[in-house]
């Protein structure tokens, strides 16, 4: 038996899949029962060697040359970004064939459009390595946990912006170093914007949630936040408390609501999240039966996200030789909970309140505190350099962030403040 | 769409899949497109209330009713043990039924036996809740992996081990103490020995290595130590060079073989697994494309456990209506690797060598190591008592265990010598 996909996009993780479906077909053959190959490769550039073996595949430049080619049941989207990858996509489905896509952007801004192509065709979209490619998180989640109700997702899922934090804690780099020495070691690239700010995070959490929730996300209440403000003060303060500060992605779920946030976060130094270092990326679930469960893998790269690509193609392959009957149900949106704005999310905060030395400014600023609602945990005050503003910190208990934020917009006004107050969310993950 | 399964044995578990069944019913109809359900009940005990909804389930005592119900497709085997379990499974996929156990003695026994008759009858056999109860580990394997060699297996797969050796390290509990608080929270068992000495651990290593290896194990040849003998010293000793100790379960595989074994071991501190505390379990692979990844969850308990049989049982029900063809290769053991002896085993060691105070004693000791091949890594000698003998510990490089059971059977016998000479294995786990 054999099945034939057709590649779109053969960059680096296109050559990985490549190599990975050549070096380990027979294996593959045997466990699967199948023959998976690829029969046409579709790119721009057809002409510059990847290092992979490419005997008996058929190179072009156009991707209709794939969408009419009959014997291809499987196309697989690397193509990237949200115009030309859009139109490759819908136009597979329309055409009969099953998709496999690592493309975060595309689902973020496009998925439930897509999805509604491929229910219609009555055919497939397979998604693994959009999210963490290192880890096999859409299969656990839709599949181990079939029959598991979903709570919490708390996910460190953007490889370049834990390269830089763990280089920061580590080696107490500032932000600048660690950011030049991702991109030296190729863990960040050229422009870094969209994993820096938050971004890349952002698409993957909406995936996640999307899939973990049964329910269409409210892109515009993401509450997005990068690691371009962080501090290397701050993560010496936190670990001072017992954090470490992380960029968390975050999906909890309610009775009838969700809420998506991305932002810089202090975690207990004893959970296993904050062990996670380098570019590995972690997701952890806390679900009713199966409880909390931890999922720790390489966050991107060729080789992790082609060993996600090839596991959804060897699931469509079976699919095409062995289904009779298409099943439309696995990502479907059903529940109808609303996306919560970041203003109503309630959660434990780190605030770093810089002052001038004068008496009374702990009275002053717990007072403006007390009316709004918001009760101190702890208090740290340091000694600094006369010349330094004085760094008074604060962890509160849980608050709403509407509160909190309408607080420390009136702490910056007033003339004992030295700098803007820093801000960041606590989440006590106990595990 | 309806599918109905048959559940036999109706204890903890089998109440746990009954209860996820019903609290989640309309969830896994959305999600599966299916309606799962269970039809009959079999068990010795028809009577006791279990604290679960049974209505419209046919109780019996003879699970021939589950054979013999042309309606039943799927058979939950969750009676346990090696007898009349493997005679229910057995006769379960004569009848052309697919079957989901959760038995992982059973499976170490008589895995390759129940294969076979599953194959024969065109009938699929799912475990996953065999290993790890909280970890889709076996999918994760065999799916998400399909693609990729697994070349390490690490897992601490023993809840009740893993307890007893996180409270005598955080509270300096000896080993009675901790499994008698076990038994008292009821993670250890009233008859604990299966798992205290290993054997619970074998059998899922047994069923981990031969999926992702896709090779039946020769189970006389797994090396197989539990933690009945482990010292509060030695773990203080390990501590001391940066090492907590586990029990491991370890599979490698080399190109033609592969080594099986089960031990408590000294890994870093610093490792994803070290942290690993209480009745959690963890599994680290270590793969040629995906590189290293970790899974955490909770070892078992009744509502983990039924997740994962109900993740089984989702599986088959679409297997069940919208299969066309059965596939039998997912785990076919189509590697012939060998097993090798433990003796053949490489591994650096940590010994505590219990000697008298002598002059001349390093010296001797170097020795004899040196005539078998054995470098030593670090040593370090801790003043005691003079009553009590003098602890001098080493660590190996990588040896023969051959070699260092040889050298060790020599100090033994040496009139400087107190105590029986203490051996742990070390792996040095990077991540």
């Amino acid at each position: 038996m054999k099945v034939n996909a057709g590649l779109v996009g053969f960059g680096t993780i296109g050559a990985g899949v490549v190599r990975l479906l050549s070096e380990h077909a027979e294996m593959l053959k045997l466990r699967s029962g199948i023959e998976i190959s690829i029969s046409r490769i579709v790119d721009i550039d057809i002409e510059r060697d990847r290092g992979v073996k490419t005997d008996g595949i058929i190179m072009s430049k156009d991707y209709n040359d794939i969408l009419n080619d009959k014997d291809i049941d499987i196309v697989i989207e690397l193509v990237g970004g949200t115009t030309i990858a859009y139109d490759i996509v819908k136009k597979s489905l329309a055409a009969k064939k099953h998709v496999v896509t690592a493309n975060k952007a595309l689902l973020y801004a496009h998925g439930e459009d897509i999805f509604g192509v491929a229910v219609k065709n009555k055919r497939h979209l397979r998604f693994e390595a959009s999210v963490a490619g290192g880890i096999p998180i859409i299969k656990v989640i839709t599949e181990s946990l079939a029959g598991d109700r979903i709570r919490t997702i708390y996910g460190i899922v953007n490889g370049t912006t834990n390269f830089i934090l763990t280089k920061m804690y580590d080696e107490k780099w500032d932000f600048a170093s660690a950011l030049k020495k991702a991109q030296e070691l190729g863990f960040a690239e050229l422009d870094p914007s969209l994993d820096i700010n938050g971004g890349d995070a952002t698409h993957k959490l909406g995936i996640l949630a999307t899939v973990a929730f049964n329910a269409s996300v409210d892109r515009r209440n993401i509450s997005t936040n990068g690691i371009q403000n962080i501090d290397i003060r701050d993560m010496l303060y936190a670990n001072e408390l017992g954090y470490i500060i992380k960029l968390l992605a975050i999906a909890k779920q309610g009775n009838s609501h969700m809420e998506l946030r991305v932002h810089p976060t202090l975690i207990p130094k004893k959970c296993s999240l904050a062990s996670v270092a380098n570019e590995y990326n972690a997701i952890r679930l806390e679900s009713d039966f199966l409880g909390v469960s931890h999922y720790i893998g390489k966050g991107a790269g060729a080789n992790p996200t082609a060993t996600a690509v090839v596991s959804d193609i060897t699931d469509l392959a079976m699919e095409v030789r062995h289904g009779k009957e298409y099943n439309p149900n696995r990502y479907s949106p059903f529940n109808q909970y609303r996306t919560i704005r970041y203003t109503d999310f309630e959660s434990r905060f780190y605030l770093r309140i810089n002052t001038y030395e004068r008496p009374g400014i702990l009275a002053t600023i717990t007072k403006i505190f007390g009316e709004h609602n918001i009760s101190i945990s702890s208090v740290m005050q340091k000694e600094v350099h006369p010349d330094q503003s004085i760094p008074i910190i604060f962890l509160t208990h849980r608050a709403r962030e509407k509160d909190l934020r309408e607080a420390v917009a009136i702490i910056d006004t007033l003339d004992i403040i030295r700098e803007k107050t820093v801000v960041f969310h606590v989440e006590d993950i106990l595990s």
